[in-house]
C-alpha cells in the first residue's frame, strides 16, 4: 500500500507502479473475485488452514475453478512478505475469474489472477501493543446486509459495496458500521463480527443470518468453550447489545476490540472481554512463536 | 474486447495490453464503481442524457463525488469511438473511486479511474438486423435479486455478482437467468428487464421492487403509452408470465428481444412485442439518423 510496497501479481514480484490488473478482468467489471485477510505473526501465517478452507468454500460458492494447489498460493504469499521483509504483516489475498470470452455469464475454463498484498502490521498480543488505537465507537446503520440468497453470506468477495455503503454512513470519526438483516436483527459490522457479553454469558449472531464465518470468530468461540464461558449463537437485536455489560468486535486485524460506544451508548470491554483476549494472544503465541 | 481495441483508462486513450487499473484501485478491491452500457448508432449515442441522469443517480448512492462534468466524459466517449473507427458499437463507461488512503471506508477526497470501452455492434434497427440469434431462451434461478436496502436497486455498480450467479445457474446455453425477489416475486433479469402481454395489456415489474430502472424499459413504457397500448407496472409472480401471450426482455444491447422460452414453457413473441419493437426502431431512427 505504500510506494515502496512489493505486490504478487499474476505470479510476479511487482513494484506498486506495475501492480496492475486489465480493465476487462472480471474482478474489476462485476468484483467476480474471492479474498482472504490473513496475518503474519513472526514469519507464520496464523490459522493457514483455516484461510484456505475457507477460500475454497468461497470458490465453490463463486463456481470459480481457480486450479491453484495451496502451495502454490502459499508460495506466492511467502515470496510476498520476504520481497517486503516483513514478519508481522497483514496479508490480502485474492483471486478473481480473470479474463473471460463473453459478457457476463462465468465461462467454466478459467486463468485466474492472483494479487497477493502484504502491509506492515505490528504484533500485538502478548509481547506486543494493539493495532488499534482504542475501543471501537460503532454506528448501527440503515443499510441492510445481502442476504444468503442473493449473495452467500459465508463468501468473502470483491462485491464490497455493502460493507462500503454502510461505513460511509458513519458519522464524524466512528471505526465500523453495524448491519441488520432485513429483519431488523444484528448481523455484523461492515468488516468484523459482533460479540456481546450479558449476565457473564457471551453472545454472538448465528451465522444462520447473513454473517459472515469470521476465522477470529471461530477460534474466540472455541477459546471461550475451552475455559468454560457459556457462549451462545443467536438472534438478536440493537436493544441486546446496547444492554450489554461488554461488548467487543473480532476480525483478523482487529484481533479483539472492545466496543467503546453503540450509537452513543457507552457499554465497554471487560472482564469477560479481557480474558477471552488474552486466551487469544496465548493461542497466537502458541502457533506462531514454540 | 478484441486485442487490437483501444481503451481509454483515467484520460489515455491505450491499446488493451496498457488497459490496466491499480490493483489498489477501490473498483478491482471492492467493485467501488458505478458503470452505464450505452449504444451508438450512426456515431450518435441514444439517450445520452438519460445515461448522463442514472449515471448521476448512481454516484450519489454510492457518495461517489467523481468530479467529472458531462463534457469531460462525453469527450472521452467520443475520443474512445473515433480510435476505434467505429460508428455502430457498445460502449462502457466505468467511473471507480480509484486509490484511496485507508481501507473500506471511503474517503470525500475522489481522484476517479475512468474507464471507456466500445465495442462493434451493427446497428439493427429499421435498417439492419438483430444483435441477438433469436428470441431469448430464459430460466428462473434460486438466486434471489439483492434487495434495495442493501444495495440501491438504481445503482448500476460493479458488484455484479448477484447477476453473475444468476448466471451460472443456467443450464446448457440459455441466454438470461430471471431472478424474484426475496418473496417470490418477479424482479428481473440478470441483465435485462422483463416484460410479458396478457389479454392485450402490457406488464413489467415496478421499480418499487429490486429492479433496475432500465432506460430501454423507460422509453418502451413512453412509447406504448404515446401508441395507446394499456401498460401496467406492478408485481407478479412466474406464474403470471408463464400464463402470457407474448413476453420479451429489454437492455440496451438487446433492445427488445422476445423470450422463445421459460423454464421450457414456450411464450414467444407476438403482434404487440413486434409493434414496440417497431416503434422503437422508428425511436433510435429519429433520434440518430434524422
Amino acid at each position: 500500500m505504500t510506494d515502496d510496497s512489493i505486490y504478487h501479481v499474476d505470479g510476479d514480484l511487482v513494484p506498486a507502479s506495475e501492480a496492475t490488473v486489465s480493465v476487462d478482468d472480471r474482478g474489476f467489471r462485476y468484483g467476480d473475485a474471492a479474498f482472504e485477510t490473513m496475518r503474519a505473526y513472526g514469519g507464520t501465517i496464523f490459522a493457514w488452514g483455516d484461510h484456505l478452507e475457507r477460500l475454497e468454500r468461497t470458490c465453490e460458492a463463486l463456481s470459480l475453478a481457480h486450479g491453484l494447489d495451496a502451495s502454490d498460493l502459499r508460495t506466492r504469499i511467502d515470496e510476498t512478505l520476504a520481497a517486503n521483509d516483513l514478519a508481522d504483516a497483514s496479508i490480502r489475498l485474492s483471486i478473481t475469474r480473470g479474463v473471460q470470452p463473453g459478457k457476463l455469464t462465468p465461462q467454466p475454463e478459467v486463468d485466474p489472477t492472483v494479487v497477493v498484498y502484504a502491509n506492515p502490521l505490528p504484533r500485538g498480543g502478548l509481547e506486543g501493543e494493539s493495532v488499534w488505537d482504542g475501543p471501537a465507537t460503532v454506528e448501527t446503520v440503515e443499510t441492510r446486509r445481502v442476504p444468503d440468497e442473493a449473495l452467500p453470506a459465508a463468501a468473502k468477495t470483491h462485491n464490497y459495496l455493502n460493507g462500503t455503503l454502510a461505513r460511509a454512513e458513519l458519522e464524524g470519526d466512528a471505526d465500523e458500521a453495524l448491519m441488520c438483516d432485513r429483519e431488523g436483527r444484528l448481523a455484523e459490522g461492515a468488516t468484523s463480527n459482533l460479540w456481546f457479553v450479558r449476565d457473564g454469558e457471551v453472545h454472538t449472531p448465528t451465522t444462520d443470518g447473513p454473517v459472515l464465518p469470521g476465522i477470529t470468530r471461530r477460534i474466540v468461540l472455541e477459546l471461550a468453550l475451552e475455559a468454560g464461558v457459556p457462549v451462545r449463537e443467536g438472534r438478536y437485536e440493537p436493544a441486546d447489545v446496547l444492554a450489554a455489560d461488554e461488548a467487543f468486535l473480532t476480525n483478523r486485524t482487529w484481533e479483539l476490540r472492545p466496543i467503546a460506544t453503540i450509537d452513543g451508548h457507552e457499554i465497554g470491554g471487560g472482564p469477560i472481554t479481557a480474558r477471552l483476549s488474552r486466551l487469544y494472544d496465548e493461542r497466537v503465541e502458541h502457533a506462531c512463536y514454540r
